[in-house]
């Protein structure tokens, strides 16, 4: 959870000036949403619109050029996602505030609340051109949160985890032990360049309801595709009230196959994968409850929700439900 | 201190088009800055731009029509402030969220936070515009921080006010008593609405450094000109070190002279209203310091600033110190 730093609006106005050799900043806006960094939407005189960037704690210094060149590779490759601005030095990032801190242009569209079968389409079409168009991008960045990840923040929260909810202790051990006894061999499963968090709030779609653009590579690593696909499949086809939604899982898993087709051992792994992917969401929640700090910009998010996805994963026995 | 309300993409493309009979929304971001309601930064398709504000709690719903009807007058005098939108239904306002809520023109420029002479004059002479554009205008609302509703927040935060800084709670109880001898015979001073909070985040400046309009009345009420000026020179006219820039003070009220002259009676007045001034910022502060909500957006503004300039007040023996 992000501290937000508060800029001056002539920090600004210099900074755009100075290291960009932009044109005079007419508006510069903090944006209340999102968690993990301070974003300012900036437009100039001549109507360019952009968004500064500050990276918070909870972005590793050393991991931005990563995430920065993700971004440019993406987008000189034709995938609609924010493009980062060089400054005149060159560089596609530098110190603003004290903190790493980028610029990059605006993308237009929103994202969506109330998702219907149309956005999950999308979400899986713009999946699959993700992980179609990472191919070639020469920049690494380890997962993590994958397992081991997991079972260290486990250790971390187990004495206080139950604060949140009763019971929640036992259904994390209980889970780790069955992912540490079934979780696929990674080296079966085609790996690359994985988003790692593709939620609604980072997809915007236009008017018409078509993707406009994918925004938020904060936690780009490398990991196996199916398993974004999983983190995926979680984070669109649950309804508000936590229930799967079958439909959705399917039309999103077609539209993603439609690019990039699964293989036999990413289909038989998916069952695992989502039980993985919401015990990640549910550990990283639970700890950002416990230990967020009360200066942030945001209330955390209820780890519950991802209890409740977990326990429907954990009763599937068959893999149709997910349409695959 | 307001907690955020957050809202859908969706829910403010609807209110937009089926309330205001507006176009449709391009872009809507939440505004981080601000620290009593909830705000949104809005652009249509055509380019337009408004602000969507949700009143918080703070801002009591009553009142609401009483800032909305004097922005509006305001407006149509030709003073340049945001201008409520009215509903398709004639209304200026509405609720959104469950929280009473209204659209207002958004207002082109920024505010400074680094202050020099050539700002001090602006804010001098926009606030004197604003106290010769208020007449005619019939909305009354009485000011529940003037003397005795010190009194009454002093009650509430003495047994905890020494928690924040060690002598808060003698220098205030001196302060008060000091003031209940010493405050102005109000009905000595011209009355009028005033803007009781203008501070540097709520002027905006174009890229020449004049004035580009006048925002946030929400805490505008019926008292004496004199006092809002009071607010002002404790706002602009101190250095970030607290130091009391003479020079600052002499400017902006000699802008402000010029279109409003100073009564006998209300340069007599003018040291202890920036006593005055200075005890209800102080006292706000200490109290929102001390029951601030921890879900609240915006860390709480120091209040030994306050403590300063009023010590700084406190010590002055000649009125000529503020350039009067």
């Amino acid at each position: 959870m992000a501290v937000y730093t508060q800029l001056a609006n002539e920090e600004i106005a210099a900074l755009i000036r100075t290291e960009y050799g932009l044109a005079e900043l007419a508006l510069a806006v903090g944006i209340a949403q999102g968690v993990e960094n301070s974003n300012y939407l900036l437009e100039l005189v001549d109507g360019q619109k952009f968004i500064l960037t500050l990276y918070e704690k909870r972005v590793a210094a050393e991991d931005v050029p990563f995430f920065l060149g993700l971004m440019q590779h993406l987008a000189a490759k034709g995938l609609a996602c924010p493009q980062p601005v060089a400054r005149v030095n060159g560089s596609l990032f530098g110190k603003v505030a004290g903190r790493p801190a980028a610029l990059v242009t605006f993308l237009p569209g929103k994202c969506r609340t109330r998702l219907d079968v149309a956005h999950c389409i999308g979400a899986g079409n713009a999946l699959a051109q993700l992980h179609a168009a990472v191919g070639g991008f020469a920049g690494r960045r380890a997962n993590s949160l994958s397992l081991a990840g997991w079972q260290a923040m486990f250790e971390k929260i187990e004495p206080r985890v139950d604060e949140i909810q009763p019971g929640m202790r036992q259904m994390i051990a209980h889970e780790l032990g069955y992912l540490n006894e079934h979780w696929p061999e990674m080296a079966g499963l085609e790996q690359g360049i994985i988003h790692a968090d593709l939620f609604p709030d980072n997809v915007f779609f236009d008017a018409h309801d078509r993707v406009s653009g994918v925004i938020d590579f904060y936690f780009a690593c490398v990991d196996a595709f199916a398993y974004d696909l999983a983190i995926t499949v979680n984070a669109w086809c649950f309804e508000r009230d936590h229930a799967f939604n079958r439909t959705k899982a399917h039309a999103l898993l077609a539209a993603y196959r439609k690019t990039r087709p699964l293989s036999d051992a990413e289909r038989a792994a998916l069952p695992v994968l989502v039980r993985g992917a919401a015990l990640r969401f549910l550990l990283t929640r639970a700890h950002d409850m416990l230990f967020h700090e009360k200066s942030a910009l945001v209330t955390p998010k209820d780890p519950a929700e991802y209890v409740r996805k977990l326990r429907f994963h954990q009763s599937v026995t068959d893999a149709g439900e997910y349409g695959i």
